[in-house]
Order: C-alpha cells, then structure tokens, then sequence
C-alpha cells in the first residue's frame, strides 16, 4: 500500500516542483539555455539568503518603480525620464535608437549629449512590423512640435536598418530638419584583414585627409 | 537655479536605479557578464506582465518550498526529498556526487535507481575544503546505519574528484561495503580523435571482448 502510494507521488511531485518552474522560466530569458538555467537555480538556491533575496528585492523594484518615459520610451523611475527632463541636455538634437540598449550603450560612451527616441525596432515586412507598429507617429508629433533642428538616424547598419532611416528620413523631408547617421567605417582597434567587405568599402569610400 | 539642479539629480538617481541594482545582481549570477545581464534586464521590463511576472512568482515559490534534504543533500519540497522517501528505490546502494546537478543528471538518465548523498564539493587544499567542510560525517552515519552494501563514488573525473574518491574508499574501508565508481573510457558517439590521450589511454586500458 505504502510502495504504491510513494511509488506515483515522487513523480507527479518533479513534474510541479517550484524549483522545476523556476528552471522552465530561467530557461525561457535571451541566451540562458536549460543548462545554464539549471546552473543558475541552483546557485540562487545555494546563496538563499544573499543571490536569491537580492535579486527578488531587485525584480520587485524594478517592476513597481520603473516605468516606460512617455517621450522617449527610455525606461526609467521617473516619467518623463531623466534624460528627458534634463535641462543640460540639448534639445534640439535628436538621436532615433532601435531600442532601449542602444540609448544605454550611446549612454555609456557619453558620445552624445541630445534627446532621444526609441522607435521600438525596425521596420521589416518579415516580421510584420509596420511605422504602426513602431513609435513612429510619436517621433513626428515630437517633429511637429518645431523644437528639433537635426535627427541622428542611429539604427544598425543592416538591411532594416537602413531602410527604416530612409522611411524616417522621407518622412522629416520638406521639415527643415537635418538628418544624420554615425559615419560607418573601421571600428577602432579593428585590423584589416579581419573586417568584411562592407566596412572596408564603406571605410575607403569615407576616406579622409590627415 | 533650476538647470543646476536637473543637472545634479538624475546623474545620483542614475547609480541608484533598481535598474542598474537588478543589472548588477544579474550579472553577479554563474554565466551572466554585464552585457547579457543587460539584454535579460531589458527583455523582463519589455515583458512585465509575462517573464517579470512569473520569473518574481517562481523565484518565490523556490525560497519559500524548496528545502534541503537532511538525508542526502539534495533540493525537493519535502524533507526527506522524494528519493529517499521512494520506497521503490534501492535503498542499499548510495551514490556519491559532488553536487545537486550531479544528482539531477544521473536522475535524466534515468541510469540509476538507488540513494544518492551529495557532498557539496570535492577536497580540496586550494580551496581549504576538508572532510569537515563536506558531508562526510553524514556519509559516515548514513552508512553506519548498515543497510548500505555498495557506495558507488560518481565524482568527476579530476584529481580533486578522484583524491576525494580515494579518501572515501578508505574510510569505509573494513565495513564490508563494495566500493565503486562509473567506468572510464570513450563518450558515446565520440570521435576517437577528438578524445584527450587521458580518456583513450583508460578507454584502451579497461578495453572489452565484443
């Protein structure tokens, strides 16, 4: 009777263990894979008291305090976000970003010192992503309010990239508004023979005196 | 008067971000740099509802259920875990491991179905592990208990595994308990070379009659 009962409960027990769950949902975040989520569980388990306390107190924040900014679509505690509210910021320069990594990473660099806009990716027929689908109505009632001298087209180098710059670009025409991208060329520290070939002739076409 | 004050603020604000506190504790988990830490941060803001959500709840379900078995070690929701509560299994055998991911691999392959005991690490000077830092006494006690008749000792393959190995087989030495350990040879589905010398010199070694 007993061998029976322990017999199926194990089992059904594995199948809804929150530690389970814990792992199918670690499983699921960009770039952890079910072993790495594994490893990642059980080292939350082991340091239970520092690991997994702080990154629930972490989450929690995070999901009770940071809200999208309404201009930008930067994410941030306060709405509009800092970068937005800060007066030192130059107003009249707006740099277009696929997404909130790429703001983070311009950012980081302190390259530049202007308003954003988060478009929210970029156009692409394949993954059925429109101007709709993207912050780009919001990005021309910004325009429209005639504060913006220059947009800086800082999407990627790609195909949806470039296309995507060129619709915002038709888009601002007729506005008086200058639109610029990055320079594209070698990045620094890149040697020769290791960059492709689209970058060495976009590099050599952008050659330049010294 | 104003500008001064926005200028000051959001860089303060910035370092203290439950953003930038969740990056950081992300990034502090096995396998994760900043740059993955980052990409996880902004996939749960973009999907509060969903991943945020859920990831929160099973985070809390784990620290809140999951416990230590007194028993061997390993993680489950009850205490003696499921294994050494399944009277189905083999409760003479008691397979040593390192750690619960040990456990949880042998458990997939579904290549074992006796007791396990995890011993949380493997001696090891370098690191000042000694018998006392791991489950040994336990080891000793479940196994003056006298239902165990074999100890298979599936630690890893490497000095520390293979001296821990040793110094268990001496303890229990005497105690008429067979002591042994997974055999050694070529993975299946390897290729003869891409195998290290090591693992072909055991494979040739401990070869079979077909």
């Amino acid at each position: 009777m007993l061998t029976t009962l322990f017999k199926t409960e194990p089992a059904t027990r594995a199948k809804h263990s929150p530690l389970d769950d814990l792992i199918r949902a670690l499983g699921k975040l960009p770039g952890l894979g079910p072993r790495s989520a594994r490893r990642m569980a059980l080292h939350l388990l082991k340091h239970r008291e520092t690991s997994l306390a702080s990154l629930m107190q972490h989450l929690a924040a995070t999901q009770q305090q940071v809200r999208t900014c309404v201009r930008c679509g930067n994410y941030d505690t306060q709405d509009p976000c800092s970068i937005c509210a800060d007066a030192n910021r130059d107003a009249s320069v707006l740099c277009v970003v696929e997404d909130v990594d790429d703001l983070w990473a311009l950012e980081r660099s302190g390259a530049y010192k202007g308003h954003y806009h988060i478009l929210g990716g970029t156009l692409s027929a394949l993954s059925g992503l429109g101007p709709d689908q993207l912050r780009v109505a919001e990005l021309m009632q910004r325009v429209a309010q005639g504060e913006i001298t220059e947009i800086i087209l800082a999407l990627g180098a790609t195909v949806e990239g470039q296309t995507t710059s060129h619709y915002i670009a038709e888009r601002v025409r007729g506005l008086n508004i200058i639109v610029t991208r990055p320079a594209q060329g070698m990045p620094m520290g890149g040697e020769l023979d290791y960059l492709d070939d689209g970058t060495l002739l976009a590099a050599f076409k952008a050659r330049k005196n010294i």
